[in-house]
């Protein structure tokens, strides 16, 4: 078998950051993003992201160790092409540190920050995109963890970022700070001394070779969790990982060549689930927003014919609930992708029927994306709405690049019984799992074992056609007498209710059930002439559900505290329904 | 850094076939594969493959050194998250010799031919499909080159068989045969002892556990190269090579979910350029038929409503050419991925006027399919009919998931000017290059360089917008009174002749001029009532083009020799011009 392995010409490491220059080639006159009055094409976008890329190694950021491109260090290694050299290559990483520059940004759907997601890592530089709603302290927190040297902020979010920098100890190491400007805001100039964003640009060179990695292990970005469950952790995607969740995403959602995307989802979220990457491959254009309500969204499906958008259930809910006056008509079908939770029925309905078509997948940050989506099955379309409901809102099947997903019993490591009913953890294996959490290798462990898995944290079931549907975050099972009962079927049946908006269920400590469930509910601003008392949602819920699940509390609230990215922050509820203390004595019912 | 790097969970083996299972958990009930008035569901597909691969594992063809799922030894080696595992993995693989047991086959487009892409490498032996067309000869070559210990042959393939094993030496070991049945054929049948495909499957276990690839780069097949130019070499490609290029295809050609795929290429043809992988990451149909004219091809397209069909040119010829009583309205487009030759502007305009869709690219055996592909730009819709045939004649850009396509100089190595002039070696880089040539590192040593290019030996332009064209295999460019010509240009000149219906020029030697252009040219039958003269068609190229590109030999023949894909065979029509000796003599021009 001598001479065949990996070889100089096919072990190259592959990134997604290639799809840039070849859209450029093909579509290079074609627009690649629009923004308020601004419009770039693909060729415009790629020299700007090599200026950016170019600067930034000017800057120091990237530090002096660049690697040309041709030949590029693990092919000339690769002489001999047999498995030998493929040892030698490894042997060669390990010779050398990885390079783990990162690059943080602080900015919303703005051009700048599309293009940072190629400029950055095409300096060598690791992309860590911060969630803009965190607050000042969190982000002080993410910028220390992360030794970030340099921030780019948007010009509306630098008073934000002189908050993170005062809350620096006096020791500690500051970044460089470079603003975004935005010629559609109204906000302070910067002085004309500091380095914006533009400026710095105009320093790079637009034929810039940009650094290839020298693996395809090579750390590509640093996402921050966004803590649904926990304090964030920082994973990290390598070029590899991120190149299989493009290409899945791009297959799983059959985006045909030269889409039209629109911008809902924040890129700060996960890389935007891998579509930055996505719409450069398909040379689709981007419509970047820096900010939207209903209104803002239908004005610009109509304006730019958008064909595609993501978004949580909170954006469809957005869609859904808008008044006539901000809905407009769809010139054809309009391709949205929801995840981060299950659709309700009653919006899935809703917006369906104003002609948009939902797909409903399921991933994490630590899979850079959708990892697992609801394939839909033909023979489903001539159910009835309600059952078609029920089956989009499970997660579904692994995407065509992952390699497995399971649900299995925790303390078995066995794959739960395809019942639909017995739960267990959800886990994964696939090229886009992360390659660990920054600086917590413990985590890591705990995370990504031995078995080959990523636990994912989630609690699942399998139904007998091998579609996985989530049950829970393991965090939010609520055990009551010893009864295992799932919070989301509980609010489910809350979001059926017509007077109910949202809804939340968390445990609340009792000291003789051990734990009982507490809903958070808000209600619908139609209902507040005759809104349901709470011995109503409790009925409403008696009636559909069997008695250990039934709410013993239940909470009204304005609006339930949220994530960036439209997750209610359970954690927050439980240490609410904690303080309230055991809510029922022993025997009282 | 610690703990970032491959990891249990990210660094399993990537694989084609683990597109079948998740097909047949999606689309379980729906058709796989038509053949005459056989049908397959997607899940009966599965179970047949993994009876096959049952059955393979049973018959000791993979040895005993069967991997178990879960976890699979690379995966329990990574217990520690970093580079260092990666490199103790690639140990491990060095230490253990590399599974090499190859089953061949030589069936056309039936049923088990499809089901051996997935059944054969899932019991861990590696395919080898052999060109049907190929002489008994060259046959037994290739079976002892790939000491095939087993062989599968179509019913009607059995008296080659048996004249191919003939010709083995009473010293070599005679591999077992299966024949695979055909209850459509009027054949006479298989002896009751004998083994048989469809008794096979029989012995095997639809449940069986498949046998996973240690390594992405386990070879998964061996090709024969078709021999255009030279004797045929075996082209070893890897799971991770098929996997990148099956994705590859699918997007290039923007596959939708579900297509209806006709087989009108040849599997045996570089394993169909991947499709029957690619059909099964679609979950589309496959329309298998053994053998095709016109009006098989348009009675297929209206039967099952196909709607993509892949072929060499001679096969929109066919469609182009057909008789009025064999064609039948199409109903809707029809794509058509075409390779291997540019399609002649007369053949694009005819088959794109009676409603189908062609998509021209280029690959070779050696990079599994398409690794080229003509990006079609929407401006260009609005050019002349002759300017969109020139367009789409040219080979293209490099598929997504290409690292890189260039045009070089094969003396300096340098990228040759993008001017569409001048000529160059065209050179890949990317995850779909062969491991390289069975038993031949000096051939794979001077496809593959250390420079990370592989040489495809096709000698070719860059235009201005950075697209490939082929101008001649190398072997084919005529070497004039100093001057290279490229022979295809002389070609495309002459296929513009009413009355030609191929054409195809080679070096004729010459004392004087070293060589000179001879044409091969094969007249249409239209052409029979008033067939042109040699000097007229030498007229018709002087009018066309600079003088020493006027062919000085011209030769009619009914019919040009080709490979089994529709290639003309220009090594024949070489040795033919050899033969005729010296053209011209000196001072006669």
């Amino acid at each position: 078998m001598d001479g065949l392995g990996p070889n100089a010409a096919n072990s190259c490491p592959v990134t997604p950051l290639e799809f840039l220059e070849r859209t450029a080639t093909v579509y290079g006159d074609c627009p690649s993003l629009v923004y308020n009055r601004t419009a770039f094409t693909w060729s415009q976008t790629l020299r700007r992201c090599l200026r950016l890329a170019s600067a930034l190694s000017s800057l120091g950021i990237s530090p002096g160790d660049v690697v040309p491109l041709q030949p590029p260090p693990p092919v000339s290694i690769l002489r001999s092409v047999s498995l030998k050299s493929h040892l030698f290559c490894c042997l060669s990483l390990l010779r050398d540190s990885i390079l783990f520059d990162p690059v943080s940004v602080l900015a919303p759907n703005v051009p700048a920050m599309y293009e940072m997601h190629f400029g950055v890592p095409m300096s060598g530089a690791v992309l860590n995109t911060v969630n803009l709603r965190l607050d000042a302290r969190t982000i002080s927190i993410l910028l220390r963890h992360s030794a970030s040297k340099l921030v780019f902020v948007d010009v509306l979010s630098r008073p934000l970022l002189d908050d993170v920098l005062r809350l620096f100890p006096a020791s500690a190491e500051r970044p460089r700070v470079v603003t975004i400007e935005d010629p559609y805001e109204d906000a302070p100039p910067p002085q004309s001394s500091a380095l914006t964003y533009e400026k710095l640009l105009e320093t790079g060179d637009p034929e810039f070779r940009w650094v290839r990695p020298r693996s395809e292990w090579d750390p590509m970005v640093l996402n921050y969790t966004s803590g649904t469950t926990s304090a964030p952790k920082g994973v990290v995607h390598c070029h590899r990982g991120l190149f299989f969740i493009t290409i899945d995403s791009l297959i799983d959602w059959s985006v045909p060549r030269r889409p039209t995307y629109l911008w809902t989802l924040p890129m700060f979220h996960a890389n935007g689930w891998s579509y930055p990457w996505g719409i450069a491959a398909a040379g689709g254009v981007n419509v970047c927003l820096r900010r939207f309500d209903a209104a803002a969204i239908y004005a610009a499906i109509e304006t730019h014919r958008v064909t595609h958008m993501c978004g949580a259930p909170v954006v469809l809910n957005m869609l859904a609930n808008a008044p006539d006056s901000a809905r407009r008509p769809l010139h054809g079908p309009v391709q949205v992708l929801t995840a981060g939770a299950p659709p309700p029925a009653a919006v899935l309905h809703r917006t369906e029927a104003l002609g948009f078509a939902v797909s409903h997948g399921y991933g994490l940050t630590e899979t850079a994306g959708m990892a697992v989506s609801c394939a839909w099955k033909g023979q489903w379309d001539r159910l009835p709405a309600s059952e078609r409901a029920r089956l989009k809102a499970r997660q579904g099947v692994r995407c065509l690049a992952m390699t497995a997903a399971d649900v299995i019993d925790g303390e078995t490591g066995e794959s739960v019984k395809r019942d639909g009913n017995t739960m267990g953890e959800i886990v994964l294996r696939g090229a886009c799992v992360m390659l660990g959490y920054l600086k917590d290798p413990e985590a890591t462990a705990k995370a990504v074992r031995a078995d080959g898995w990523f636990y994912t944290g989630d609690v699942g079931v399998m139904h007998a056609d091998e579609y996985i549907e989530i049950k829970d975050r393991s965090k939010d099972v609520i055990i009551s007498g010893g009864e295992n009962l799932s919070s989301v079927e509980v609010e489910t049946i809350l979001y059926g209710h017509p007077a109910v908006n949202e809804a939340a269920v968390v445990a609340r400590p009792d000291e003789f059930w051990g734990e009982t469930p507490c809903a958070f509910v808000g209600l619908k601003e139609e209902a507040s002439a005759a809104p349901p008392t709470k011995s109503e949602v409790i009925a409403w819920c008696r009636e559909r559900m069997p008695h250990y699940m039934v709410p013993k509390t239940v909470v009204f609230r304005a609006e339930l505290p949220k994530t960036s990215t439209g997750k209610i922050q359970k954690y927050v509820l439980r240490e609410m329904a904690k303080e309230m203390g055991s809510a029922v004595r022993p025997g009282r019912m």
